[in-house]
């Protein structure tokens, strides 16, 4: 493989103007990203280090890094940023990020704000994890049409009925403690989730937990391993504490511990789906948990598991959560119920290790300190008086029919082009694209056709081996399953080489 | 001033054991501590600058960081932790900072948790802004016992019936957009506030707010202004985003702007509550907001105007939000409902600058991405149909009588020891104690009569000027006030010099 000479791709950079509107960041992406287009960066070369490109660029390292993580992120540069990365083989087609939020408004403001680091680094890799009046086939939405509003509504009524003064005043920083007994109730019985009620720390979302614990845990320049294909949150958390992150390969047996410990000993922290990895939906295999255990504790490093939608997996009894292996207190277990019940509802949760809860506090105490206390007594009451268990069986049952629906209708409408993978449940499935086929570009003209299909090489830092698109199935019924997917076949058939 | 040769120092510090249970920083704490009680390390010593130190100790400055900022929020150092801090001239008892946490649970685990900096970091500084059950004088407590729980469980029950699948669904990461509109309507109003409702951002808690900020605007090294004394938790806010924290003197005019400016003119950001300081409970002059919004625009730093309480101030016309003298777009508004409604709401908001929304809104997408909406919808109402104007005129009266009532039964018990500062309203005042009086020993005695009476000395950075105790009533009722204030009568006169 050919190296760069750092001066010839510095040269090849287009001088930075500090005092031009557009942000450092965002000259040096443009600047590299022509050298790339234009064939001056020729494919296979490597990059130096994001410490040596800053110095000899005399900006800061955040700048490099925002400029890299945005280049790898489009597909111009593969392999983990600031190590060992490379100008990709295959260049992306020059199309926005369908995980980009659109630009913003029309007030765009005249003076540049001055952010930090971290802030302009965020900015170039923010995600829109969910949106109102989702359109199919948006990952991540429940089946909201189906919630039993009525008896929600009953329940919250009721509540409120018998406000006290207790529950007007600031709650405990863990959260409600009822909520808490019943999430560990309801886990042990259905997870295999070993804890008291006293390691429950309740937040607004799994985005929240890994945010916090990825500030609690990580010192800038920290390695941490995600991954590969992953959910951009979790990148964009781990990101915002300064992380420098790992991209470990997933295969059909999930995440590869083996590469993950090849690429990275030094770990300090692993972000894991293991039950249904999103987006690629394969379930980590018994001996690699048992090596992901082995290495966490061997090498004092801490294990994120995001149990994000294993209440919706089909099998009579999904694998134990990594959390109940655990024997050394290093699995940190994220669940949510703005999966299970409603978005808008805001309630998630982590299991911590003994010795981080009060630590953990101490992070939230200076950000959101606790949530919502009525919030939490309603779901405390829906849990505790059986309603959950009741919706997540005729949930899955629900989930299930949606996802026949799908298949049913992509083998009418689409068989030669669009082959949806079976899942074991979950809300979404993976339909994949031939061979060959650009799934951005399919991506894009399912945009235009009114459906969202996100291509599955977004979800990739390093190269996605099998073009694809990641469809969210749960949310929608019959009709706009049906018609969404009308609408996709004859814009993939538009793409489709002849 | 006698500096302390960095050589001798070092020495006088223990040796540091990094395979110790017990973390370096605290370690470190432990050591100049000793030093200093014992009298190795003489009260005006100069402290060497934090850089210097961890080079020579072969730590992080995190660590040095960590160690100092306790010292300093005991009262050992005194100054600014990394510039120009000295050894203090009075030594403090050796007694909880009550503005502690207790220590952890019975449940202290055997293995210390492998933390961040900024996580060990905050383990020293957190707090507990509020407590379920507050006892007086808690500060920060609303007059939860008057609120209208019927009222707003008319509203909720209304929003619950009528609830659609919209409500369910993912909201505008910025907020509901009619309660967006609501708040700028109220703000224009009540307060000067000059803005769109797309600026406003609605999150958690003020503290959410200032924490949020913080690591958008600020970079790990950053100077920040805080006034002196202040809200613990705009110092964790802060520290959190590995701000140099400086600072600023308050006198009876607010801010002294004119010693910021000394002190730090490259600072990023100034953190102030202009309306009725926190907790001195002074209004910063009409020339030292021109004053700052000048300093603002001329460094290109940010002002963070905290009105946590403005809407109990009895003045007719509480002199308008800094936001509102703001022609250069420099100050980040922040305002709560969980001080004017209910600490269990978890709803409060920012105004922004145009060109800092988009960017605010990436770094709130990696973590709790947005309030609920339920709740945000029953909050629309109640501003909407007039119920908070009402409501508010109604605690304004209540608060201004249960002042009255702390301030003669403090005149009635103690009148040689405690004198209750006349403010213009507000939730808290402050009661002097006599000059000479150790106010953390005043504290403490206050604490074991079950009395909570927060020291004044412990707000500050630098030294206090004169013992006091920072008394909230506004949570309180008359016979709470009455009966609390006869066991603070007789904790004071246990401490009092003869």
């Amino acid at each position: 493989m050919l190296a760069a000479p750092l001066g010839e791709l510095v040269d090849l950079l287009i001088a930075l103007d500090t005092r031009a509107d557009e942000p450092l960041h965002r000259q040096l992406y443009r600047g590299v990203r022509e050298a790339i287009r234009s064939g001056r960066l020729r494919p296979g070369v490597r990059i130096p280090s994001t410490r040596r490109l800053a110095q000899h660029l005399g900006v800061s390292r955040w700048t490099v890094l925002a400029a890299f993580d945005q280049l790898v992120a489009e597909g111009y540069v593969v392999g983990a940023v600031g190590s060992g990365s490379r100008v990709a083989f295959e260049l992306p087609d020059p199309m926005p990020d369908p995980v980009e939020l659109p630009p913003a408004t029309t007030d765009v403001p005249a003076r540049q704000a001055r952010l930090s680091g971290r802030g302009r680094l965020l900015q170039g890799i923010r995600h829109r994890p969910g949106v109102p009046y989702p359109k199919p086939f948006w990952t991540g939405i429940p089946p909201v049409d189906e919630f039993p509003v009525r008896l929600w509504a009953r329940l919250a009524a009721r509540r409120y009925r018998r406000l006290g003064q207790t529950e007007l005043y600031h709650g405990p920083a863990a959260g409600y403690q009822p909520l808490r007994e019943a999430i560990v109730a309801h886990l042990r019985a259905a997870r295999g989730v070993r804890a008291s009620a006293g390691q429950v720390v309740v937040v607004a979302s799994a985005q929240e937990a890994m945010e916090l614990a990825a500030r609690l845990l990580l010192d800038p320049g920290d390695t941490a391993w995600i991954e590969d294909p992953s959910w951009p949150g979790a990148r964009g958390a781990l990101t915002g504490a300064g992380a420098r992150i790992v991209p470990v390969p997933v295969d059909s047996d999930g995440l590869s511990v083996e590469r993950g410990i090849a690429l990275a000993p030094e770990g300090r922290l692993a972000y894991v789906c293991p039950s249904h990895q999103y987006p690629a939906g394969v379930t980590l295999g018994a001996e690699r948990r048992q090596a992901l255990l082995a290495w966490a504790d061997s090498h004092d490093a801490w294990i994120l598991e995001d149990d994000y939608d294993s209440e919706y997996l089909h099998a009579k009894r999904p694998l134990t959560a990594l959390q109940g292996l655990d024997q050394a207190g290093r699995v940190l277990y994220i669940g949510t119920f703005n999966k299970t019940l409603f978005p808008a509802l805001r309630l998630a949760y982590l299991v911590l290790p003994e010795n981080l809860v009060e630590p953990f506090l101490a992070v939230r105490g200076i950000g959101g300190q606790h949530a919502p206390t009525i919030d939490q007594a309603v779901l405390t009451d829906f849990l505790a008086e059986g309603h959950f268990a009741n919706h997540m069986r005729r949930m899955r049952t629900l989930c299930r029919a949606r996802r026949d629906l799908l298949i049913a209708a992509a083998a009418r409408e689409v068989p030669d082009l669009l082959e949806i993978a079976r899942t074991d449940g979950g809300l979404h499935a993976i339909g994949w694209l031939p061979p060959g086929m650009d799934d951005r570009q399919a991506s894009v003209a399912a945009e235009r056709a009114g459906v969202r299909a996100a291509a599955l090489s977004a979800y990739y830092l390093g190269t996605c081996p099998r073009p694809g698109l990641v469809l969210g199935y749960a949310g929608f019924g019959r009709h706009q399953i049906e018609s969404a997917m009308r609408r996709l076949g004859g814009a993939l058939r538009s793409v489709a080489p002849r």
